[in-house]
């Protein structure tokens, strides 16, 4: 049988691996590396890999736009799984240089947004040298090997994912690692696949869905987000993204908690049916977190089974 | 076959008389007087009659308090039929009184009160005779005859209904017809049944039912109307009743747009059998008025079909 | 200096008069019994009276739909004060009358039905017998004397107010004390009087409103009802009361809990008289059960005055 | 007077200058390029401009990201101004290049993304050579001159925006103009300056905020959503972005239809202010489209002036 095949960001050492060594060891799934996730998604499309791993938000970037918007318009796909990765760089030296010494430090401007004050505490002074990608600087380190002039770089030090210096022999120039502002930083990456059977419910999951709003109706969104207020149904992500006829016209891209199976996740799936011009749904899955869905008063499955049982006989002419 | 039996608020003549008529003739069915609409109402329940013809609101006085506590409990009831009679009171007079010279008017009070404006501009400064119930005046002109005289009688005229006079054999002593300050004014009966099947939608019904309010919950009626206004279901009437434990504990009375077999309504049936502590579905039958209910976009029955397929075909794992 | 002048539900007494003694005692004041609570109202609009207390609702009843009705229209009136009076009844019996030998029961019919169950159990079997008042059977008890026949009356006891043996005589006659099917029943008094300078609040007060709903508008109950909600106001009391110009159209009565001076209570006033066609202010005075009003967050008058004072620096430029 | 300072994304020839030239001519003010719009932003912060011109939403893209968070945190900063400018490249190309030799167009992702449909139409089979800005490939192309190589340069056309030829002296080799997608596509910037006196209403404004939703609260977006709704305000833009602290917390930027001394307007401010933990006004200004604002009945600012008096009668003890 043939190992799946996990479209990803590449290349080795990124964020995105971590992400993906979490869902599948690479003795059991081949790897293809991607240079942005759109590819990753599309290679999906195309059946050149069973799945993609892709960042969908983080938290201090918020919503992954490329990846939302790959995901909202094009052939049908599910997300699977999600994963949850810390934020925590490791800053890596040329040979020889010590952190006091750090004058110029490469990074991804994401990464140096998320590393600002640290660096502002441990290498104060330093300058940004922006970098194209989180392992561009460990290769061009790499590259330099030992004798790596600091003139020709055109930096001291890079800030890089935990997995990089690994994969680029940079073991022995780690500097500092779980470099982050924020120690509760993380990256929620998901699994993407083509749709297939629904998974069954575990008790503590999360679907996401794409809708679009009607488009001339003022408190369209309110309207919008009373399906699921009605049936008791929590909203844990809510993105908007113009639609991009013309401005001032969304879509919302919504986690919500619970799985398309229960009962106030469909009724409430309906009543988006009914009430906007375009629901995407996009898959339930496990919460990483493992959480429970708060469950209010009145809307569990057993709830809305009696409902059910109840209109049936009033229907029929019971007496109630 | 027996003829169907009706219970209503007697004697002869009264308007409910007159509604009744409306229903079925009397030489198709047996009609059975009742001193109060409780009785009449109480009457089906025990099996002593088929149907009730009972007033269930006016446009001057509201709900009618009787009929409505009376339906919310006790073994079930439904509405069959709602029949609307026009409020307008015909003047009699005692032998030989014309309407110049009419000093004292005999009245039930609630005639008196929707009459008031008329008599001002016609029989100005006559005083109120309270009588006990509409049709009673009438009685009372008839036992007393042709020599009927003021003094015993203690008025010269009064308000009956319509049908009164010739019951009462008073055609020959009309003052004037069609009485009544407000010509809108109109009451509304209904006839009541014990639950069977529920008839067929005409495509311009009305579903009544009871809800209680969940006790201690601020925008409880928020939250119960909402189950309305999320389905796309109007309320013509809404009526608050004190549930009777404690003060400040209500249920509703309400006649909502639209019949129990539609989709949008059983939805809102299913929310607030969720939401609320006690619902009592009291019937769906025909408009009087024949208006066909306004349909809002996406809650025609076609909607909540094409939802629910649609859901099964997501729950299913098709592409969407 | 006059004393001031109570216009009531007489005769001496009823449990109006009971009411009435918790306000002011009659040698502090002026009484003034009527013959029913329209006419105790417009005594005061005819400056016959200063105030009149009347019913305004009882937990079985529900609103006292003539006490309502008069206030909504006329010259303006507003409430000053609530009382709350258990209903409890006494059993009076004819001379030499036992609780086990009585046959017949005199009782209005609302006191009828508040005892139904006790009658049931303590006079299994007895009739009703219909009284036109709760004070007219202790009436004809007291005139008929000591030799008081069964036949001649009609009756054997009378189910009165407890303040009604006293007053009549017939302190010896009485066969039981606190008649009620549920103990916890009240009837809810207020003192109605010309409009003038508003109370200072006192941290748990009610303020009392009449406001018309737009006519055809769907939904026009829950734009309504989220004037308060958006302000964090809660209601304690509503009742639905036709308008009376067609069916369907409805104007409620409502008892809000605060102060109309409280700012989510003015803001909430601003907001109806935005949106609806009629508002009136009926009021604004202390809890009869001191309870203090649940003040949601953000909904304080400090909340409100914050708001006001950024907004004002915002408006002026300021930085924020 | 010294002439006004303006920062904006540039160098000569950007879309962003497109904007700022509709804003104030060169002669009349000094322009400041900058190579990003954190550094626009910076510079008025800084006192180093009077103003920047930022592109804050695009048709395609939505939100631009790294303006709404550069306006929400930091020293307040206002809107004054928005320009709307069409979306539409410009495709030169190299010496001698005709359209139909084209193998290979340098762009910046974002344009590839909004000419794709074009470019397979006109030159089909190109490949996407990644320019780092719109106006890189034109100053490649002015820098390269007459005798331009195409292996050296790497492609053979570029798309740039349409001011750019004429600043780079490549007019003539101007292959398409206005290419473009959907005709439609426009970007909006806006003129963002220091917080200072509040310019007047003319009656087609837009004010723009920034909220945070409390942390822990379902349906706290929808109560934020109904200070809107309960005042009729409209919204035309709104943008969800991470709050940063931890996944699942949301601040929402948006553009309210009117201004800031409206009296809905100021009243929704106060609701936002009382119910969510952070609010900042980011300016009135007028609409570029001149379109006035929908007002709802009982929403302008006379409805809300009667509503303030009404109280103040109220509160007074005037008769109402």
């Amino acid at each position: 049988m043939p190992r799946p095949r996990y479209a990803y960001l590449g290349p080795a050492g990124t964020f995105t691996e971590v992400a993906l060594r979490q869902v599948v060891s690479p003795d059991d799934a081949e790897y293809l590396p991607q240079t942005d996730v759109v590819s990753a998604i599309e290679a999906v499309r195309a059946g050149v890999a069973d799945h993609a791993v892709v960042a969908i938000e983080s938290t201090i970037e918020g919503g992954v736009t490329a990846t939302l918007d790959a995901l909202a318009v094009g052939d049908p796909l599910v997300l699977q799984r999600e994963v949850l990765v810390p934020v925590g760089f490791t800053l890596v030296g040329r040979p020889g240089v010590a952190l006091a010494d750090v004058r110029r430090v490469a990074a991804h401007p994401h990464a140096w947004v998320q590393c600002r004050r640290w660096l502002g505490a441990h290498v104060p002074g330093a300058v940004h040298v922006v970098a194209t990608s989180n392992t561009a600087p460990a290769a061009l380190l790499a590259d330099a090997g030992a004798g790596a002039d600091g003139d020709a770089l055109g930096f001291d030090a890079a800030l890089v994912p935990p997995a990089a210096p690994a994969h680029y022999g940079l073991a022995d120039r780690v500097l500092a690692e779980g470099v982050a502002d924020n120690p509760e930083a993380v990256t929620r990456f998901v699994v993407v696949g083509r749709p297939g059977p629904v998974p069954p419910p575990t008790g503590a999951d999360k679907t996401t869905l794409v809708v679009h709003l009607p488009s001339n109706e003022a408190g369209a969104l309110l309207t919008m987000l009373e399906q699921f207020a009605a049936r008791g149904v929590n909203l844990s992500r809510i993105e908007s993204r113009p639609i991009g006829d013309s401005l001032g016209r969304y879509s919302f891209s919504m986690d919500a908690e619970g799985h398309i199976t229960e009962e106030r996740m469909g009724e409430a799936f309906m009543g988006l049916h009914r009430v906007c011009p375009h629901v995407r749904y996009l898959g339930s899955y496990p919460r990483a977190d493992r959480r429970a869905a708060d469950v209010h008063i009145g809307t569990a499955d057993a709830d809305f089974l009696a409902a059910r049982d109840w209109l049936r006989s009033v229907r029929g002419g019971a007496s109630v």
